[in-house]
This record gives C-alpha cells, structure tokens and sequence, in this order.
C-alpha cells in the first residue's frame, strides 16, 4: 500500500471502531502526539487513548477535507466527528509519517479549547 | 513556480518582514484562516494581521518540520517563531493551496491558548 493508503485505511478502521486493525497498520514504536496536550509511544498506548472515546461515541465520523502525500508523508485536514449526546467535532490538522507499510508518527494539530467547550456538560 | 515553491516563496519574504514582496503571492480573493481565532479575506486583510506581528519581533523565523505537496495543495508543519522580549512560538500545521501562481488558500491550526501563555506580560 502506499503511504496515503495506509493511512486512509486506518481511519477507516477507527471510524469503524476496529481498533485491532487499526492497530495492525501501525509500527511498535509509533509516535501518536496530540500536539496542545501530549505525546505517546505505542500501539497499547494508542488504545488507551481512543478506546474511551469511541466506546463514548454512537458514531464516528472522520472526514478528510484535503489531503496531501509525499514520500513518506502525508497530511490530512479533516474533521474527527464524534456522535455522543450530539454530534461534537474537532478541526484537525494532521501530519503523519509511513515507513514500511506501517504508520510510525501520527501527529495532529488542533485548538485543545474548541474540542474541550464542546465536551463540557450542559450547563 | 510550483505550489511549494510559491508557499516556500511567501514564507521566506515573512521571515524578510517584506510584505510586499509576499501579497504579491496571494491572489486577490485569498482566505488567510488562524482555525482557532478567524479568517480574514484578500491582502490588505492579511497586511493589516501581520504587520503589527512583524513590526513587533526584531527577528522572525519560520522553520520547516515537514511539508509535502500533491496539485494544487501544500502542507507544511512549522515552527512559527518570533523574537520579541525573548523567542515566543507556535506549533503550526498548515494548509495551502495554490493556482496560477497564487495563494488562494492558507489554513494555519494550532492551539491558541499554548501561543497566548507566552505573549501574556510577565508577572
């Protein structure tokens, strides 16, 4: 598969809260930063941050609205929509990296306090 | 040019503070969007955000991470960094895109409040 491939299919995966085969395109090592609030290592670490999140979440949805790929990047603008008691959406910018068919940096960029006003309870 | 290399062109005349030389590079209608504050539309738009930036940072560095390109669209992963009392920076991952030897498009996300904690006053 080719980078853009890869990770295409990942998202696909997540979107279909298969987290084993999402988990199965990524390298031991991988890098998953979420750059205004940390970075982990790991495909264990991976799922301790998403499996919460989809679990929470009756649906998934994450739509790419431009993408890019280069050698081994690839940059993908989207927006990670969640269905909990409604829909919430983050805009999210990502950069990742694809080495040997597996995702070794999945890095995303987005404003921590727009996703985390639409998490709050209502009042 | 190549749509890299009018965005690397525009890049490098910021870090020059030579405005000019930049918004000839943008198109008449381009939409400058920081995802987090706002967008604004067309040069003198864009003139009228950096300019105070630029005016105020005796020297102003934007550093490449990472970038791919594929038609119409740049990536870039940056480093926005400004001297002002001392360095202030912001993790940026933009979106570009580019036609006719234009800029058309260009999407900055970042996390607002990691950029404004460092222009606060001192305490």
């Amino acid at each position: 598969m080719e980078p853009a491939e890869t990770v295409n299919a990942f998202i696909t995966a997540i979107e279909a809260k298969d987290l084993d085969t999402a988990l199965s395109l990524v390298s031991d090592d991988v890098e998953y930063d979420n750059v205004p609030i940390g970075k982990v290592h790991g495909p264990a670490a991976i799922r301790a941050v998403l499996e919460p999140f989809l679990a929470a979440a009756r649906e998934v949805e994450w739509v790419i609205e431009r993408q890019a790929a280069e050698g081994h990047l690839v940059f993908n603008e989207r927006r990670d929509r969640f269905h909990m008691r409604g829909w919430v959406e983050v805009a999210v910018n990502g950069v990742w990296e694809v080495h040997d068919g597996r995702i070794t940096l999945w890095r995303d960029y987005f404003d921590d306090a727009s996703f985390r006003r639409q998490l709050a309870p209502p009042p």
